[in-house]
């Protein structure tokens, strides 16, 4: 299992958490650290959140200041750390049916893009849902959001599908976030709740300080994809 | 639960269980009856196979010949007989998840068309997947994958949805069972296997001797829907 992270001060962390409890599609919670560990014992015994992964983004008023490798030099004892379940999670399910994902053939990150769907504001938390998309014949897209319901702990099912200016999308092969991907004739493009959505939320709220990893840049835990099925 | 209905002579009968067996989408096996004895103890105590349903059809040599309400005069003592699952039990299920079903509000028979998708061969049965189809918006779609998924016993998750073209429907509003319904903008067509399907074989194999259901006149039994969920 791979996870999103948040990192919050103390005292926007009870906030941030009912955020992800009335968002639990783009923001479903795997665990949640003690206020100035660095630590997830329930993902990983010899886990350190401040070195573990490849990227981090600091953000200071909802703007991003920095993209480091390690964040020992800006860890302080009131912070509080979040893990959140990942696409990757279903991804692996997905490609175990068969289920063909193009990005990941082409090597690219997945396409993602901020919607006109509001999350559920929960303090100053507030902002778009983010979604990322996969373009997929009709009877695996069909496929795709049954294995991907069986997995409410990463997104779950689908929120939309066929229609992207529905939910706000303008052109497709502008996403926000990721690479395009263009669909092919006969294909429907999927829309599943990402966990970067947090990240616009830090954006569109302010946040005086937040760490999260960089997109694609993941915490990876000892967890494995498959116990995540409900 | 109401039943999709199939009898057939003795000799027959293997080979329908085995196209069954290998179609299950279409045509999922709830009660298989004793030859000659017309009822079914697992699905209703004092069920009668030849007297209970409001409408039938009897088939020669894989044509309509008559539409009676009762088949005692043409019951036999080597008829064995087939209850297969319907989507009135499904759909029961999405309307208590607010899934709108717009032929049900609209007094109609759901549209059902033969595709190009050819069902499995077992003997001489052998013909089209039939399907129905109910127009619905994304998100509702989306909720109609996961909730008929888990309704195996009455034809699971939809098989296609988007585009009727890969599945050999030229044009929506000519149905070749039930009644049109238009898409409304932003709506995709989603369409199931459908109990109609064992017809259009009894028909594609010129099957000597066959009594069903006529479309929509169904079996009634005493199980709950709420029983075939897995």
């Amino acid at each position: 299992v791979q996870a999103n992270l948040v990192i919050l001060p103390r005292d926007l962390a009870h906030d941030f958490l009912r955020f992800a409890q009335a968002n639990p599609r783009p923001c479903p919670v795997l665990a949640v650290s003690e206020a100035g560990s660095p630590q997830f014992p329930s993902l990983g015994e010899d886990l350190d959140i401040r070195t573990d992964l490849p990227r981090y983004r600091i953000w200071r008023h909802g703007e991003l200041v920095e993209e480091p490798h390690d964040i020992s030099h800006a860890w302080r004892s009131d912070l509080v750390s979040f893990a959140l379940g990942c696409s990757f999670s279903f991804e692996e399910a997905l490609l175990q049916a068969d289920v063909p994902l193009r990005h990941i053939a082409r090597g690219l990150g997945v396409p993602m893009y901020r919607t006109s769907i509001q999350t559920q504001r929960a303090g100053r938390f507030h902002g778009p849902v983010v979604v990322s998309m996969r373009p997929l014949k009709p009877a695996d897209a069909i496929r795709a959001v049954q294995i991907t319901g069986r997995l409410p702990a990463v997104h779950g099912a689908p929120i939309h599908l066929g229609y992207p200016e529905q939910i706000g999308i303008a052109d497709l092969a502008k996403p926000d976030y990721g690479h395009a991907l263009p669909l092919e004739p006969g294909e429907l493009p999927v829309f599943w709740a990402c966990g970067v959505t947090p990240q616009a939320a830090i954006a569109a709220a302010g946040i005086p300080f937040a760490i999260t990893h960089a997109p694609g840049y993941m915490l990876v835990t000892d967890l494995k994809n498959a116990q995540l099925a409900v």
